[in-house]
């Protein structure tokens, strides 16, 4: 039921009138506060402290599928002002700041900023190009953390392996001065299973190419797009592994490759990059709680990072993730009830380029749960949003309450915007909150559909066009509910079920 | 109706055993040749020199639906072999010698190369990043025949026109200093018309900007696509015209400029190019013919062109154009009996680049009007194929024979893969026709599905995998059919129709 609105003349915004000064109180800020409250009984019939969890719940989720201006907002200024945000530069450090003085607007506390030291890679220039049969030019682009050409460029003869098995089965010193090349295709699957089968070939290939003597590494695009843009990301230099310049292709031009070979044509390449490395950088997670009103010491940890790829501007990599907890949380915010426990929304740097490191290393989420190891016990649950903008299809909880009450009361709520219950836990939590997860913290995952994300993930592509409001406010909406429902409960997610509170007097 | 076939191991593919010998006879271009022939009536039962036209085009349009590999492996071969092919380039020119080559293997006959001198137009390296109020690395491509930036590259702020309209409304010397930028959008339809409307902007563009003051010139991409790939397209620097750099942004980078100026914030842009031109190249017309039985001089002349843009391998602009017409004329070709006209096949070179000039200036089209100028009184009629890959849906005929028995009996061939009618003559016949058609020769247009084309037109894109070959066959089909009555019919599209001719004896 929507109640009477009034226009609000400094937000240019329609919203109820009860809710309004609380929102508005930001001033210049008062387009990214704006929301379009849905009450689902009459304000003031019925005392909101005294709303059972599941209806506010339902209320949350109801005004976030509304649509409201929250999380777009909050995308679309992100990377309009800060553009590409690669972990260690200017552009993420400035990120957040804002982030942080917004979050600040928005009512959060806590609010600051946890600064790590990291050594930034910059893909400077490169190119590439066939130079025989015939010149032909080809899109590529450095995969993250992999080391300059010479200055003159390399060249050498293509060898293309059709997996990183058949690269791994070559013999020593059997690639000596040529190009290797994998040509995998990845796999187009809805929960992402297709990009964790390929990206071994990226994280590994070098190395093992390396190793057989190549002087650089050719990977078709881990990606499922058909552009002639080429997917990066980041490939491992540590433990010991050999570093070779290794480039991605675009799908149009590994097939040109291929095509080419399979004429039975020598294919040599030339390749250039000027990618460097910047000892001494810092990136930063930034943090903000809503303070819990009955027990604040536990949390309830919302994630997403804020550094992005330089090709895009990180709009769904992860700009709309980082737009969907901070939505979520403010309109917790904005309850006239404040949760039991503290929700605290965990902006990360450094997601995209850490390398496999000890605690304390490179990954935002390594610097966090250093930071807050004492607290870690105390943090409830915790979920990460790093999947892009499209809606989320399935709920997994941690087996200790997969079969509680409170898992039915949350799929009451999130059935009705097409969220199913997984049978099983979340396997894969995400980078961010995985060295918390590993410290004991347990976690949930909302899926979200994959089916095109690949298409734009770790591309230029990835840009504020492509992102799709509709579901991006259902994000928002399981988002709101899920957290709300965990946040003002007693439940014991690490393993002792406790029946859930009844509603507060 | 199929009739029995045998496997030849040659060819490897199906065919009937009569027409087997005929077309598998050029060896190793075997893959090329093959068509799986389908005959409406048992071989040898009906002789093939009494078959009525109608019957003959059927089932020339029957056969290319069928799927037969001549134009696909065509546009293959070329696209994989010499990648782009820039007018003027030796790319463009070792794709002329083997498609004559491939011609005299097919069976033409006259074969012949005829050049004719350019200024080739060279794109080199280009870059853009916005440099205030931060830096974002942008997505341009230099519009063709764009002068080079300084060696240091050019620097202002960017002053933002809606339309090409606006920006000639400024006031002289109102952009001195500044980068001017139409934001235009194209309509996306299916006939054209959204380019055609677009255009402008990109040929008078640079000058309007020029004579007001503006260093250079940025252009949101004449197309339909949403990636980080711009459009190119040539610009117009003769006629007095003032030459300035200028570029095609992204449709996400024009959109990003367009959002940072509406905070309110200067946007100041840095652009490099070191384009160049390089005098004394030149250029290649390919002419194939089916001499005519009975009046050879006469010719139905089809157009397309081995030309392309540099930033793709120029697939469906205009490698399928070329591949249609070359399968189409092959089918023709390998009828037990010949058209009583030629049917000429002319692959022209620099379509794309060529600037407005006189006849005989540097577009291919013009070349040929001017080489073949004696003949162009018996040129009977002239279609060009160059808008892609998809499908045809609509035949214009002169206007001469609009309600003629020819139209009636072609439509009654046509209809049935899905092809209409006009109810006008052709109105954009196309470049390379052109000249000819300005000359007094009738055209004819089979209009094909532009709903896509403009995605992947003029941009990095116009790959091999966007072709369907679905579509590349009806095509031919139509092509195949039409070309077939037109060249065995004595009908004068000039403007005086006669009865269709009757079943040969």
């Amino acid at each position: 039921m929507v109640r009477a609105r009034k226009l609000c003349v400094e937000c240019a915004l329609l919203r109820s009138s009860e809710s309004h000064h609380v929102r508005c109180s930001s001033g210049a800020l008062s387009v990214l506060v704006s929301v379009l409250w849905v009450w689902g009984a009459a304000a003031g019939a019925v005392a909101a402290a005294a709303r059972a969890p599941e209806t506010v719940a339902a209320q949350l989720r109801d005004a976030a599928m509304t649509g409201h201006d929250i999380a777009y907002a909050w995308v679309s200024e992100l990377t309009t002002r800060f553009g590409p945000r690669p972990a260690g530069s200017l552009n993420e450090q400035q990120a957040a700041e804002w982030a942080a003085a917004r979050l600040t607007a928005l009512g959060f506390e806590n609010v600051h900023i946890e600064s790590f030291p990291v050594t930034a890679w910059v893909r400077g220039t490169e190119s590439a190009q066939i130079v025989a049969p015939n010149i032909q030019p080809l899109v590529i682009a450095a995969l993250g953390e992999s080391p300059p050409t010479p200055g003159t460029g390399l060249e050498g003869d293509v060898v293309i392996f059709q997996t990183l098995n058949d690269l791994e089965a070559a013999a020593p010193g059997s690639l000596t001065g040529k190009i290797a090349m994998v040509a995998q295709r990845m796999v187009r699957t809805q929960d992402g299973a297709g990009y964790v089968a390929a990206v071994p070939a990226r994280t590994d290939g070098p190395h093992e190419a390396a190793e057989r003597g190549a002087i650089a590494f050719l990977l078709r695009s881990v990606g499922t797009g058909s552009h002639r843009i080429a997917h990066t990301g980041t490939t491992r230099y540590v433990d010991g592994r050999v570093a070779v310049p290794a480039f991605a292709l675009s799908a149009p031009d590994a097939d040109q490759i291929e095509r080419i070979a399979a004429r039975g044509q020598r294919v040599r390449v030339w390749l250039f990059s000027s990618a460097s490395y910047l000892p001494g950088a810092h990136s930063q997670n930034v943090i903000a709680d809503i303070r819990g009103a009955e027990r604040p010491q536990e949390v309830v940890l919302l994630g997403a990072h804020l550094d992005s790829w330089d090709q895009g501007t990180g709009a769904i990599d992860d700009g709309t993730g980082t737009a969907i907890i901070a939505a979520a949380a403010k309109l917790i915010r904005d309850l006239p009830q404040r949760p039991r426990r503290t929700v605290r929304v965990v902006l990360f740097g450094s997601e995209e380029v850490g390398q496999p490191a000890p605690p304390g290393g490179a990954l935002g989420g390594h610097a966090y749960a250093t930071n807050h190891q004492a607290e870690l016990a105390n943090h409830v649950l915790a979920g990460e949003s790093d999947f892009g903008t499209d809606r989320v299809y399935q709920l997994a909880l941690p087996q200790a309450v997969s079969e509680s009450d409170f898992a039915k009361r949350v799929m009451r709520v999130l059935t009705p915007i097409g969220v199913l219950a997984s049978e099983r836990p979340p396997e894969d939590v995400g980078t961010d909150i995985g060295p918390s997860v590993e410290a004991g913290v347990p976690a949930f995952a909302l899926s979200q559909d994959g089916m095109r994300y690949f298409d734009i993930h770790h591309t230029p592509d990835d840009t504020l066009d492509k992102v799709d409001r509709e579901q991006l406010d259902q994000n928002v909406a399981a988002w709101a509910a899920l957290v709300w429902l965990a946040a003002d409960s007693d439940v014991d997610f690490r393993g002792h079920p406790v029946p859930a509170p009844a509603p507060k007097s």
